[in-house]
């Protein structure tokens, strides 16, 4: 798994002079590995720093704690591919999982350098704990220049193997299944957190396990109705609910949006609908390699104001993978040019905000001769 | 809120000759603060850092994202408190949180310090990251001693307020109305995913939002049936399975256990779970003030083995709070003194791998006369 990943950013990381690297962000961890830890109940309680992954230029080691061996045992596996794992949880004294957890790096990174030298290291600097870097400091560490390697691979990331494509499309299968339900939940007297469990239900049943979700899940006359978590704001007849789906499967999300009303939609949602609907097919007639992602971003929104609507503050769509939000973003900076491989999200809206909102998604996954729709979710009202 | 919590640690901070302190772990925060950010879909995606509070010796600032800055607004109407938003989504530039929180941070330092001297400054260097350091490092910062101050607070938060007794008996009443709707889900043909489906919807209906939980929903017949997440195993006529639920609201934490049986008990499951049951209610009648924690470890295990049993491998017990195990442990070693305000879990098993296996959990708050229970949910099989 993944093995294309990890000769990109090995050939990026020798290009750029760096002899082995320490990663620590949870889309890097996941992007070189396929490791995707749970993450629903927070970091992992009896680790000292998040999954790690040690690059000595040649070699890729996953660094867990050992409550999580099992999970990330399948990596060892793999030809370029090693799992350490330190200890955690023990009864027998009190945990000490940073002690560990340093030990073994330091012994990791001595057993290579009796054939190696590493002087320029990488470190995900912003994703590492401090103490972690200060228990590689001295000794043999001490003449290491560390180099901060933050965001290096996200470039890497944009265009998608098949496999990714893959693991995507199984979210978006599951976003697909979520929309159903919620569609199905939506009446008079019900609130937001009763369609979003609906949702939630249906896609944890059809994965046959527990699946992180997001995003949004709000009524029509909430002053923040562009997004927010579902809370008990209930819908009375002719609410408007706007629901925007992620679920985290394998490490990779999804993304998808649609709005319902309960009951008969006024004239207004019904008129806006309709445009969002058209700024939506119009967003993806647009989408074939060599797009530059600022100028959709910029024929987006004019196609909202010239219809006379208020343009959405928010992006037009944005790439995703290991990440919910990722390049390409579609907004009005971006210069970045579409290619086959990129998985993209567009997500045009019309929000008149405490009143009513109508906000459609869908994912396209960008080929040689334009894009192919990943989301199969229904848009009617 | 959490004034007596800032007071304790600003009391040991000072004594500790720490003249100003960066705490960055998310139990840290909360304890602090009251500050629960959303945790269940990862880090804030457009955060440079986890939520962190700055302590200049005397104020507390809580210090997040600008897209958490409305769930930590009331922080600020505290009177030794206050909030710093740094910028993170925005459609106008790249995002560039990091630049943003360095830049947000050094002037609230700078501007401290035109009337105090920060010499030796306490951080939480386990959950800091290594950049962040980085970014106070130079100017006025060069002379700064940093000093790990990770696990300072830990002892700290054993003896709880009366407002966090509140909030966790919150998270026990959740816990309670999913143990009701997990008990009714159990029958020959769910999975442990509808089991878990049917106590998650229960608490979230109830709670009306959503709510992180943990921890475990695992047939018996699993080789691993101690613990785990949810699966597509199925329940067979006569298959125990053990749910132990946490809820996280407040950013406090529940914990609780029972075992159900789809059908009609084995007389193994009936023996076990009468052993169990008996051994709970055993520990429970040591927990006083003045117990120390490694004996009624100790006598737990014995119960046990006394009984014919094989001994649980896991704790007998723990605290519980901003994290789901914490001080006191009771666990073998633990010299811990069991005082009034301490919240204790007792939870003690019989498991044959791959077969059967009991588990129950109540919670108990220790008083000046002996211990209140906190769980009520019902633990016949």
């Amino acid at each position: 798994m993944h093995e294309q990943q990890r000769q990109r950013a090995g050939e990026l990381l020798h290009e750029k002079g760096i002899d082995a690297a320490l990663f620590a962000s949870p889309a890097s961890v996941t992007w070189l590995t396929g490791f995707a830890p749970p993450i629903q109940t927070g970091p992992h309680p009896f680790a000292a720093a998040p999954p790690l992954v040690w690059w000595d230029g040649e070699r890729f080691t996953l660094i867990v704690v050992d409550g999580l061996a099992g999970a990330a045992a399948s990596f060892a596996a793999e030809p370029d591919g090693d799992v350490l794992a330190y200890r955690g949880y023990t009864i027998e004294a009190p945990i000490d999982s940073a002690t560990h957890l340093s030990a073994a790096l330091r012994n990791l990174w001595e057993g290579r350098s009796v054939t190696r030298t590493f002087r320029r290291i990488g470190l995900e600097s912003w994703a590492a704990p401090a103490a972690l870097r200060d228990a590689l400091s001295d000794g043999p560490f001490a003449a290491v220049q560390w180099i901060p390697i933050d965001g290096w691979l996200a470039p890497l990331r944009m265009v998608k193997t098949e496999e990714e494509v893959q693991k995507l499309r199984e979210n978006f299968r599951l976003t697909d299944i979520g929309h159903v339900a919620a569609r199905n939940a939506v009446r008079a007297g019900a609130r937001e957190i009763d369609v979003w469990l609906a949702a939630r239900q249906a896609v944890e049943a059809a994965a046959g396990c527990r699946v992180p979700m997001g995003n949004d899940c709000v009524v029509g006359y909430r002053a923040e109705n562009i997004g927010g978590w579902p809370l008990d704001h209930a819908l009375r007849p002719g609410d408007s609910i706007i629901v925007d789906l992620s679920t985290i499967r394998y490490g990779y999300w999804s993304d998808s949006c649609a709005t319902y009303v309960a009951g008969a939609p006024t004239p207004r949602q019904q008129a806006i609908h309709e445009v969002v609907g058209e700024a939506l097919a119009f967003g993806a007639s647009l989408l074939r390699p060599g797009a530059v992602a600022g100028e959709i971003d910029r024929q987006l929104r004019r196609f909202i104001a010239d219809a006379g609507y208020p343009v959405y503050p928010h992006h037009s769509g944005h790439g995703v993978g290991v990440t919910g939000h990722e390049a390409p973003r579609i907004v009005p900076y971006s210069q970045e040019i579409l290619a086959p491989g990129m998985v993209i999200l567009l997500e045009p809206g019309i929000y008149f905000p405490g009143e009513t909102g109508v906000r459609l998604e869908d994912a396209f996954l960008i080929t040689e001769e334009g894009a192919i729709q990943l989301t199969t979710h229904e848009k009617r009202l």
